[in-house]
């Protein structure tokens, strides 16, 4: 159903009261893994020098991160200004996606110099999110974007389901952060990072 | 100039060194005021109520912010989750915007319980930024987006500039934060707020 729809429905200042009331049946929800990308230190960078950042981080996506997003299918993208946030259909996509990124940029960025370097952080969560034709919404959406943000430069922190999910296809070495408690969410989450050589950063 | 031309120019492993290189020459810039709008503790909303919150959240956004972003001729709008990033091409036009969603948001929230409540903070900027068919970026972004971090439940915090421009036409309350100095930014901010009575958060 489409978002007009539900909303038109709605009658003001009626709070619905979910999971048993029909809005719970309006809302679109699926089963997706989320990725969330930014630039460390975006805006040190945009101060330092706005058209240069602004450049150096365009290129990188088209030459290297938009293509990989849509190698691994994903379902939804978006700009977040300095970085992505996208939606796959499995586990193993976006982490695929995002290993690849991380050591592309190891490798891209090798010969720059560490303060102007563009170094990406990722984050993956999986599990039911809400999506419309605009964008994607729920707990596991902001759980990604958290993750992102403790993520080590050049590196992807992940849920545990993540990491559960891609231990025996991908190999990658995994640290174990145990369960985290993010600001303002009721859920710990317990949290896996990689870091992958040759950034400089790690 | 589209951006795959001067993404398919780039030189590999040449860092462009602007303003004097000819990249500078190659971005579109043009002269926008900002306006970022996120949800106070969204992250809680949901943890609460993953539906709930993202319903209501739609609902306001199409009921109220959406057409007033319209009406005052934003030129680019994206949704950044829990809230919007939109460019307009006065200040006074991004002002009296924000200024219409906070009034329109306290009454339409006044009988809903304060720890449920959808409310917006709104931060305001504006100067040279670069825009491209995706997204908007650059320094004036960056503060928008930092301003409404630390503007107040139901509220809006401006720059300066925006302060000065609106001033005698808006007549709005304003409060002198001084100068800010935000985490991994170059220059100080000269940050102004302006609070909304019948929020309950404010």
């Amino acid at each position: 159903m489409r978002l007009e729809h539900f909303i038109a429905a709605r009658k003001p200042s009626t709070i619905p009261e979910a999971p048993s009331d029909p809005i719970s049946r309006l809302i679109e929800r699926r089963w997706g893994a989320v990725l969330a990308a930014d630039v460390v230190e975006y805006s040190r960078l945009t101060s330092l020098n706005e058209e240069r950042t602004y450049f150096l981080y365009k290129a990188h996506r088209h030459e290297l991160i938009d293509p990989k997003i849509v190698e691994h299918g994903a379902r939804f993208v978006k700009s977040t200004g300095d970085g992505i946030l996208a939606e796959f259909g499995t586990a193993i996509d976006a982490a695929r996606c995002a290993i690849q990124v991380q050591q592309s940029m190891a490798e891209r960025c090798k010969d720059e110099a560490s303060d102007h370097r563009i170094v990406f952080r990722i984050g993956l969560s999986c599990g039911m999110i809400i999506a419309d034709s605009e964008d994607v919404y729920g707990h596991e959406v902001n759980v990604a974007a958290r993750l992102q943000t403790i993520a080590p430069p050049g590196g992807i922190a992940m849920t545990g389901e993540v990491a559960q999910t891609i231990r025996c296809t991908l190999h990658l070495p995994l640290e174990d952060l145990g369960m985290q408690q993010f600001r303002n969410m009721c859920r710990t989450v317990h949290v896996f990072q990689c870091q992958f050589l040759g950034n400089g950063d790690s």
